[in-house]
């Protein structure tokens, strides 16, 4: 059950106080935006070095407007980038709806070399420049543990055969979705983070409800809540914020 | 299982500050309306360019004063939508309270022709004109994974007969009340969402009631939060706004 | 299955701002009740017209300090009586806590004349005055809709059984205790309001707790908050807000 | 199953603001507190004059930060209780977080003289003086009505059974841990409210840690949230509200 | 079934007001990071004389910003340690989020000598210094009583063998991992409290994860909120109070 994990992962929700950055001045409003685009400067200079990666979207819905995706070697990293993100004037103006902590996690149900750190494609799994594509999905997600259906007490086998099952009736959409899948026993109240990233926000509904039926899903998955985003760009930060 | 979507849609549920909205001068408010009134200008020269379509609802009880409903090609469009309504003067006088994203469906049960698109019936239910009714009922659910009872196990054969039956017996009403079912797998936290449109609050219920004591909803239906709304057009934004 | 409605119903919770009233002046808490009992004036020109009842209560515990129940003809009024306490001065120092909307049903288990609106005990049970009583329980409730046990899968035969066991069960306290059953389906998050009126509180724990045993409560119900509140008569008013 | 019952009974639960409180000028927190002994005063007036009872604790971790037991003859008093600390000025720096609305109960388990309320061992048990403890411990519980398993359901010779079997385990501890039950049937979200008296904390954890094993707790019992108070005497006032 | 019990316990959750200490003058901030070194300080000699122990965390995600583990003798400290942290200035830019109660404990699963409080290994375990280890993981948890599945009901033999499995998995985490159970039945709304300490964040998912597959995790185990923090040490105060 061996699992392997690579840079520590946050996911950050905000809500905007609109009426709060509205009374700002033009001035704060500016200085604010500035300070913000020289903290994504210094996160892009990480991401460029392979010592990280982000996005920042804009989210649909009320259950936030905006969601950090931040990726990091260490936890203390991670606690640090939310620090530093707090302490900006940005920071002010939002208010934080919900988080999710987690690590990336390839699992041993799909084998794994003898030396995967030396496996240059695991280590991009592992350490993964996230996906810039138009739209993110993110949830959370447990296994049943009922008590007639507990998937923790089936045999390894057939979790595997499951769980294969599961990833053979994604496999149409793996060219079109992307994703990052981030193990949280210990770190969150779910045991995985699942974020998918494609262009077209359809075919994540598309994904999700047809595998729903996957055996895996159907019977032993417990999601939480679904959020759905849109990546802002640093070119797209005026427009988002302007007043 | 292939389903069709159309339009994307949100639901998004406010209450009015109404303390601060009366310590705001009359002047501020009489903005406040203006610019409103100005939005929902723009967003009827979307609806009658068949770019997208909207309600606006007073909402019974305290969960919420308003709900607006808002149909849009993209899901992009629908962040923008939220975001231009929050950089409004009258959002500062209103609190998010809940929101639903979805995706106008039809499901496969119905059968469908071989370019749904090209169909004009088919057209008009994918991309509609959301009907401007005296009242809506909105509500999310999902259908039971339970550990004896599980939808998403069931044959299609059996899914379908089940649809079939429930739709069946609400055919009394479809004439009375209009529907639009959005799917929200991805997307939000539930599996569907409901949305009825009815000259007589009264029917929403007896159409639920009633069926709900058929096999697909008795034994599969999970239900969420139901939202009962009464239209406000913009002949009566003045009437509800005023102090 | 025929049910058949009369007037709305809105429960409506709140809360005192207590800071808030005591920083306000003498000359503003005193304009704040009389407009409030202004629009109580107007409640109960419309009760004695019957087109429509309303009660209002202090409410024991921290869930809420002050409890509406309003009767009106249409589901329209009873947001529009929402909005307009919402507008007086009073309701800025009080603060939402929860609702119930719902409307009077009598359900076909107790059988129905052929023209049940032309029937005066009827009509006088569906156009009710609220029992200006010293006490009002209060809870919303549903039927089980479990995996074993499903009350919506009985034979409507069994159901009658059941529902009358109850109702017989009750009857020693029929005279002490009278009841409003309001429906919910479609409405809001339960299936059922119930409303019980006594002048003794005693007599509600009494009457819930052995009618807990009937099987239709014991195995078939499931319940949601209680309130309790203490009628606040108009003249009351003056004592309750004295600061 | 008959049932008999003394005085009502509020749990309320504070939470102290205080940041405000440091706010104030010290005259105004001198003005508070004796104002506040005031009230606690007129409390004990009514306590000595076997009206009532009450008592005050400081509550461990963030649930709270004091909580009032308070017993009365009426619900109408409960009421004003509670509406009479609002008006203070102490209560303005405090937020309340939770409450429990109750009655004393003796239950038919137990056995009844033919006039119980002319017993004095059994007047004393319903009418009681608050034990002045150093420790309270509170949490409000039902029985299950699980689909299996249902106290409901059991014969009146088991649920006596079950509830002897209970009192008898719990009997090491009777001279050590004073109890009051009071019964929430129709008064607040739980069944029964349970409030155990003792000078050493730890004494809750052992008896209620060895009952869970009895089968009326292990397989019938639902737990709310426990609560853990310290005895805030009058003569601690100052000290607990000393900047 | 005996237990046996050291310190009490409390966790203490609190996320900072940012935008709050940012409106502070930085001699204000000065003086409240004085006041709370002082504070600290205090709790030092404590933990120095054997009286007690602390460790105080910066937290990741947005479910607090820091955490506060506190060991003391008695109940009554435990409360006066959270209402002198409350009384600092410090306070007053932080908001609670989460608390557990609870005391450690040693459960006869594994035996007792005659007299473990004459054990200096035992002794070690109840009134233990906290590990300053660089990660703590905490979370609550329960065992399941359900309908099929009961660990209450349980033979003693059984949950013995459980236990011991569970504690065999564990052993080879023994040396990186250390472990602080504690008991809160009666005391919070958990059963137990589990607070691991190591330097690799990674080692408590691996050790949870790995051991989520014993019988006594996977089928009897009820988890509440997973926590994780990075010691906050005397000397990184500064930084990360720094604005």
């Amino acid at each position: 059950m061996a699992t392997i994990e690579g840079w520590y992962c946050l996911h950050d929700f905000r809500t905007m106080d609109w009426a709060k950055w509205k009374l700002a001045t033009e001035a704060e409003r500016e200085h604010a935006l500035h300070e913000y685009k020289g903290l994504l400067h210094k996160w892009e200079t990480i991401e460029n070095e392979h010592n990280g990666s982000h996005t920042v979207y804009t989210i649909a819905g009320n259950k936030a407007d905006l969601m950090f995706m931040i990726l990091r070697p260490t936890m203390k990293d991670l606690i640090e980038v939310k620090t530093a993100f707090n302490k900006t004037v940005l920071a002010d103006f939002t208010k934080p709806t919900f988080s999710y902590v987690s690590v990336i996690e390839k699992s041993s149900y799909s084998g794994m070399s003898a030396n995967p750190f030396g496996d240059p494609a695991m280590r991009a799994k592992l350490y993964p420049t996230i996906p810039k594509t138009d739209y993110i999905c993110f949830y959370p997600m447990s296994k049943l543990r009922g008590e007639k259906t507990n998937w923790f007490m089936l045999p390894m086998e057939d979790r595997k055969r499951l769980m294969f099952e599961h990833i053979d009736n994604g496999k149409p959409y793996s060219e079109q979705v992307k994703r990052i899948v981030t193990g949280s026993v210990g770190f969150d109240d779910f045991e995985w983070g699942v974020s998918l990233f494609c262009d077209d926000a359809l075919q994540f509904k598309k994904l999700i409800y047809e595998t729903r039926f996957d055996e895996v899903s159907a019977v032993y998955g417990i999601f939480g809540s679904f959020f759905i985003g849109n990546l802002l760009e640093t070119e797209g930060i005026n427009q988002f914020f302007y007043i």
